[in-house]
């Protein structure tokens, strides 16, 4: 079980072959920053896609080597987003990243259904992947940033790519809890009601390779004490390694609970595809979008 | 301006006259502790309703002075609700606090549209009040309890009772966020709508004494250098007193988040009737319960 993000870059590391990461609309100092910084770190390799000229001189006045990078000339951002999908297509680099283009001009590319970079049944979701100090171990919390109000059936498939990453992560059987404001079933609150049904689906082998229990208030899904004191008997209350979230509402503002207030160290994957999708945003630390490439690279293992 | 719990106790017993909670169903060592800290530290005296030979006994194996309090016999739950319901209408008391028994059956009393207690326009709400360390200040979180899914016109409602909490507080013109997952409005995503309007009700001051943005992200809402960073010219964005929440799901979730995590001084408040509810959680620590009636006190002046 890979406990830390210090766990997560040894165990990328150490599987030899570097893998290629294909960095779309790459004429741009964050960005490129991110990319030297995952290079530095032995991550990945980098392939630059966009204005070349731009991208040499920003290279050159951080001082890092342009020959240690390939570059790709592209006119605009279209483009860009769509020789970085070409590429993963064709095994030319293992995984896209979004530069400094619009979101939607990004996935528009990846999702091409020519390029078959997608499942038709899959769902791409979010989730964040933390550090939980007080237990000393990973966890995540999903989805925090795409899926606006998922349907049962959504969460089904939201649980299971999370399920997938932690067992990257070396987590045997993840531990799924469906969180809600309280443990009891109440017809009223309808959250409890979905979670319900969410449980029982794992039951059923809905989601496959996990444990799932809800209806869960946050702190019975993390705290063994709180849950004992709730008097709740749950193989995942107090040791959940993913938090289900209600909708996005309530995951993004715990996500954002968690960095702001928490100062917990955090990365971000997108999940569902047959790669990794490596998309940052301008606002998150230069520490967060490293810890964000490494689990994306960890995604290829 | 009240900058922290310490500052709240102070102007509590600086009021004089000592204020009377009604505690209904006090035979239970729980909520006698609450009572007991609670007298000590001058918040308030109190008066024990439920079955006073066993209120009489777990003060005396508390080493507490039966004579300190006023005991009051009743036979059942309903009867100790209404008893204290009953003598907040007729002044005997100042605020209902809520013991060893069902919510239900404590606010059905309250309810109780014979009494007057609550004006038929108002609405009932839940606020965390929190210390916000990095800033020094007090915030509020609403609702995190009571509305599960409240309507624009509840939200209203909502932030009205929030923001004059805040006026006790001694917060001048407090600053109303209302979040969401990102601040720009998208039809895609409910929230940002509602909270479109919501600012725009602020604006033609259908909530008083308060300015009102949204919708703003939780790091938009709190920090001025993330509201920066994302360009965004608000009154409130960096500054919020009051963080209006999209529904229960998400407000329960932050809430439990701040003190789970992040382990933040709080207490919960009730708003909307015409005198502080007190209602804590068994699972609400010792200091999280006298925060609680400190800021029920607080209501009262």
């Amino acid at each position: 079980m890979l406990k830390n993000f210090d766990e997560i870059y040894a165990a990328v590391k150490s599987a030899g072959t570097k893998k290629r990461v294909a960095l779309a609309a790459a004429h741009d100092k964050d960005a490129l920053v991110s990319a030297a910084d995952a290079r530095r770190e032995g991550l990945a390799d980098f392939v630059l896609i966009g204005d070349t000229g731009a991208i040499a001189q920003i290279l050159g006045d951080m001082g890092e080597n342009v020959s240690d990078y390939e570059l790709v000339e592209s006119k605009s951002d279209a483009e860009s987003a769509a020789i970085a999908a070409s590429m993963v297509a064709e095994g030319k680099a293992d995984a896209p990243m979004k530069g400094i283009l619009h979101t939607s001009v990004f996935l528009k590319a990846i999702l091409n259904s020519q390029l078959g970079l997608i499942d038709k049944k899959a769902l791409l979701s979010q989730a964040t992947v933390l550090y939980f100090e007080k237990e000393d171990r990973m966890m995540m919390i999903t989805d925090c940033a795409i899926n606006v109000a998922p349907t049962f059936e959504e969460k089904l498939k939201i649980a299971q790519n999370a399920v997938d990453f932690c067992l990257k992560m070396q987590i045997e059987t993840p531990k799924v809890a469906v969180v809600t404001p309280l443990e009891e079933v109440k017809n009223s609150i309808p959250s409890t009601v979905e979670a319900a049904m969410l449980a029982k689906a794992g039951d059923r082998h809905q989601i496959k390779n996990c444990i799932v229990d809800g209806p869960l208030a946050l702190d019975n899904a993390l705290s063994l004490e709180a849950a004992r004191h709730k008097k709740i008997e749950s193989p995942v209350a107090g040791q959940a390694d993913i938090l289900l979230m209600p909708d996005l509402n309530a995951g993004n503002i715990l996500d954002k609970s968690l960095r702001f207030f928490a100062d917990y160290k955090t990365a971000g994957v997108v999940l569902g595809a047959r790669f990794p999708l490596i998309m940052t945003s301008r606002s998150d630390t230069a520490a967060n979008k490293l810890n964000s490439i490494a689990c994306a690279m960890l995604q290829l293992m």
